[in-house]
């Protein structure tokens, strides 16, 4: 297919001064920050169903592009044009990284064998084209939420042949990601809840999933893909209630099936406000539990109650992402996908650009404004007094576990304790936060 | 203290065609459902803090209630008034049990001595008073967030003194609670969460609270409390974020401190909406993960985004409940606790009795309607044809852990499998439900 | 078309007993409740879009439902076999109204002229299914959302031939109302609104808005067609915001552009709650504003922020909703549309037929019981006493606009006034509407 | 008094590089911007309410703060401390302006000839600080929603005598107001809506609320009066439904009672939030309805679903609102008065500057931000190009009223349109948003 964005030139860096639309005013790949590349820190991705299979419909009308990758022909033909298309694009915009759903790549035709040739024919492909472009691969993943056989569920299904299905693309995915040399491997499980309690037996339906993620984990080490595995919490939608709810019920469920370990989160931001949680909040208690994997950048819209997958645009939100993350000491195999949509309204593929031109320099913006705050880490040093006590020898001796509810109260009552509350100097410390963010 | 509900007379079952304001239409508490009587099924518990302390007060204005018994005198003078009218109250609304934090039975003073004196001279009067009236108390817990020490948190405070002061309470209060016979002890952690990320350790303050955990564990066992330890999960409010989010999340937490057989949940209706879920699904859910324990009845206002406390008074939704709680087996040592407060306009003390009455029947009518729809269950039968798929060769060797991902992924493709959806049936079993709940 | 229910007979009143999963326990045409029957109460219409053209798709995945109405053909064979289909619907639900959209009933085709042409075919057709079965149209309107030439809205676009192509549908679709004597005519702006306000000129777009109601109204006379013009309000989805946000945001906008006698609301119960209000708010509001028209009846999922659709089937819920309209004295054009649709999963076309049973039923049931809440009419007591206070000398006054501020205030002050409250009574009238709900 | 402040110097600019926590780094009062000071522009307020009342309480814990100013003493010593230790933060601050409710400036007593003679007392005395410290008044109000006789509404309320109490204090706060210089007399009616609709009559109380708020703008004009009277939109809290919803409800509402010329809104963050709005839509639809008047500057929490009135800290969403601001042609009477308290947990003096000081910086460099974005309008130009259609003939005969409904369709028509949707280009402009923002 010839060049779809033949009036785009590469994107590069030009610097924050710059009136050129399509160039970088933040995004230096090569810029060193903390001791590595921007490139490195980030790790950004770009993804294949958002930027070229989404049409721009919604649920009140169809879609409003008219992309020329699905011009007509056969199923593979569409499929190649569309992976020269986005592999343009990945070019173009300087994105180290891209990642995929089977069900993107390649149609997958009217049985499970189409399925499996067609897809194996498009991984040939993208193995050809990460060849030609070096663009890598963050992560694959398989759809087992779009067909209408997985309307109730995928491994959660009231019928073990979806459960079979599922696996089947599983295995397919998961192996073209290790062929392709994806770093991770994601599990998003949209359909893997329910639409009424009515008809559901959720602890039925909770062992079906608990086995399929023991299965995914034992085929990963047989294969010897040495990539994460990701699960991405979602609460709802489509499902009126999602399992997978957010990073705190994911871990629990990974511990209680031996998982805790071999699974980590692939944390979103929109998924994250739904959910009752600031995206902060989600990156901190990965951390906290020890799950962090990796992110899908978005952002919801404040007022809406449902996934819009919105480009990131706020260098307030990103900055405590970035130094949540940072803190934590970065990602490993993860990075930040761009699992975001441009608007229905933004119907020319120049919007494509301009959607990712933005956040790519809004993440690298904020990865500036979180070095700096490590930097000079007042955050860290009021931490580090206001808990304090903790280091003396009552507080280690209570954490190390050689003190019994009774002996604390004793201890109370001995020394007639009457603690004050001190300062949590709260919009302090969100002046500080602004002043780095605010240059 | 003289009667202060001189005016009202026991309230007593009447049926259904009563139309004494006073009396129940639907709690018999000798009537047999299945087996067993109303009151062993439902347990029910008028609670201390909201019928007799919270003043009417809310953020934008004082106290509107004007209760006899916070008339002068010292504190001991004030809480045996107090109680006497407590028990007055549970005796004539007929309500088997009662529950309380230490801070509701009276004044703290002004040290620890005096908290533990006070505290220790009311027990004393509890007792006297079970003892007269035949009251039994479902459940104590000690109120470690209200003063002003416990702003940033009890067992999360940076502060290992505060920590000292919320062991302090809980053995008390847990002593109370085991020489009062309660059937279980309560923790809700109301300030055991943040304000802002800014200033906190999560991961460290959650070490705190899970030690904390572990040491009421162990001083349960020591003293020979026999009764079920229950977390209360809640969201947010008064903090931004509540560490024991949702049933979900306190167990995972309970995994991680190996606390998952040792401690159960009590659902709270109002905190499962905050969190966003249905009241159901988290009853559902603590059986799906074997912590159910006990309920905190009341609701929400669907449209108001803080907690309202309200009494249940929607069949249609405790029906659902009691059908989860029926199927799961019952309470064990848990019941319904009324955590439902009076409207601030509702300024008179009828209103309190009004209030419990109706819930009471709410549940009661509630508990009929599960019930005939347990003895002709055409829920469970829905479920079992629709989940009979998984009683196959096949279905019982996946989820026995007999197959491998590709071998489920090679049965898929030798079968040639093409799995159809089949109906969930959602709206004939809503009707099924409502033809249940109304009769 | 061959009958396509043909294994589902028409379905009949049999009475709360029978176990006839096809027929109705509650809804009886012609049972006599305060002087009416029900049917002319209820007047209960099924529609077009939701049954008949959604075909089970959502965003996260494509169509599950298989009608047998969507056979190959061309645009009118297709919508001639639809409309057999919906019109058997219909008769055999013994469901007196239905409505539509424009472009539910046939298909555009490829021109303005393709349009008005295949319109008026399929509106010949309409008219000859309604004389045939004896099914009534309750209101047309006509779809200017979906297509992607609205994207950026239809009367409030930035190109003013977008809003000459919507005048083209209203004109066609009120005409093909009034022809087949509709009794309504409904606008809903489901793109009437913005994505951003970036891009936006609200006072220039509401000035459009404002206009082209006027030019709808003065057609409606020009036409002589004597239904009511019925503005939907919905708060947000498919856009970030829509202008007709909710009841009163509508009136406030009819009385900016002198229509406040001409358009009436259409209240839908999912659309309340997204604008955070409750469905009895929105029907008291429009009561007391002087614009209640009709009802979208459905609801929205309590957990979930967008539009479920799902059928009514809380008796609770509506049961309030249905007091306010007894007393607000019923309907005169409008009537209770069912805007509502088959769960994704609900693949059968037996569940067609469940949902609208469940949901008349729900109905009617709810209609019984408001009547009764009418016929012994606690809550007008309540109320009569409640503010009796204002029939007296000085409250007359100060209504009839005889009494200045510092009038009043000096009667205060002479008076030495200091009220006090009077107890609400929430619960005791909740109690009382539980007794007339729940029998 | 002695100086309870006597730590902290006046607060200067420094400029962004100081390193004083107690020093502005943006705020120049002197500045000019856009052809007006900063000061002039902004008009910055410091409230009494929320800075020196408000005691640390919140709905599960009483008071945390120990104001000096609330030392013993009879109601006026204690008055006149809290007013010395105001003004001395008004001064210390260089905050230009300050508001009050009649109540936070001294206990009402115990009738209300006390309260005249009270609030008189202080007016007095409120006047000498002002003359004093040449800080100048933005706003007065009274509080009639806090004292239990406003449980059930003020001008809304059953009770007429509790009506003419809300008089008489309106009376004399907008005295006080008038007599203090004051800019705008604000009105907030906390409790004018409804605990349930099941003892309300809307319709009656929605005619005692008109009635009142025209007295209100009779008693201005008599007592020659020459600020703005203010409306203060709040959707909810503590009443589950508020009248005053949201700016298109109060503006309706004008309209109703021939009163849109007469009031405007002071519009406040958190309160557009709670009501489903971002702050930028309340302003530009204050703008856009002819009725912006003030703000109440502050911020909610997005995961918490109640009134958290943080000082605002988001450049970001601030340079929206300024921008909305600048382009409305900037402020008259009205202002940013500062209705934020700093948290429970925020417990030091130093923090209420902290949080004065942090959000002063943020409206001074949002300010900056939008002067930048006004000065190259890329919006504005956007917005011209995407209308421009309009500008033609035929937009302009339709905006004119110069063509019916069919005469649109027959153009359409006899034009063969088939308009094509234009991208609306959002992520572009919210690059350009970014650029402005984070220079």
């Amino acid at each position: 297919m010839a060049d779809v964005f033949a009036n785009i030139s590469k994107v590069r860096f030009e610097g924050p001064e710059t009136n050129n639309l399509y160039a970088f005013r933040h995004y230096d790949p090569q810029a060193v920050v903390l001791g590595k590349t921007m490139a490195e820190h980030l790790r950004m991705a770009a993804c294949y169903w958002h930027t070229f299979v989404w049409p721009g419909s919604d649920v009140f009308g169809p879609g409003v592009f008219q992309r020329p990758w699905y011009r007509d022909g056969d199923a593979i033909n569409v499929a190649r044009g569309k992976a020269d298309a986005a592999f343009e694009f990945f070019s173009k915009l300087s994105i180290p990284f891209y990642t995929f759903h089977d069900a993107d790549v390649v149609s997958e035709g009217n049985s499970i064998r189409d399925y499996v040739e067609n897809f194996a024919h498009m991984v040939d492909y993208l193995e050809q084209k990460q060849s030609e472009t070096g663009v890598k691969l963050l992560w694959g993943t398989a759809n087992a939420f779009s067909h209408p056989r997985y309307a109730a569920g995928a491994s959660t299904n009231p019928n073990p042949d979806v459960f079979a299905w599922a696996a089947t693309q599983v295995v397919n995915a998961m192996g073209a990601t290790h062929r392709l040399g994806g770093a991770n491997y994601v599990l998003w499980g949209g359909r893997e809840g329910y639409e009424t309690l009515l008809n559901t037996d959720m602890k039925r339906e909770r062992a079906q999933m608990g086995r399929f993620m023991q299965m995914v984990v034992e085929h990963k080490h047989k294969i010897g893909f040495k990539g994460t595995i990701l699960i991405e919490p979602k609460p709802q939608e489509p499902t009126k209630h999602q399992y997978d709810y957010d990073t705190a019920t994911v871990q629990g469920f990974l511990q209680a099936f031996g998982l805790e370990n071999e699974i980590k989160v692939n944390i979103e931001a929109n998924h994250a406000t739904l959910a009752g949680h600031s995206f902060q909040h989600e990156i901190a208690t990965a951390f906290a539990l020890g799950v962090f994997g990796s992110i899908d950048a978005n952002r919801g819209d404040p007022q809406n109650g449902w996934d819009t997958d919105q480009f990131p645009n706020s260098v307030e939100e990103m900055t405590l992402a970035m130094y949540e993350i940072l803190k934590g000491g970065g990602f490993t195999t993860g990075g930040f996908n761009f699992d975001s949509k441009v608007r229905r309204q933004s119907s020319d593929l120049e919007d494509l650009f301009l959607g990712h031109i933005g956040a790519m320099d809004v993440l690298a913006l904020s990865l500036k404004r979180a070095a700096a705050m490590v930097e000079n880490d007042v955050l860290a040093q009021n931490k580090a007094q206001r808990y304090a006590g903790w280091d003396g020898e009552f507080g280690r001796a209570v954490l190390a576990g050689q003190k019994s509810l009774d002996e604390v109260a004793q201890y109370a009552l001995q020394h007639n304790l009457a603690p004050q509350h001190v300062s949590g100097r709260q919009e302090h410390l969100e002046n500080v936060v602004n002043r780095f963010v605010h240059g």
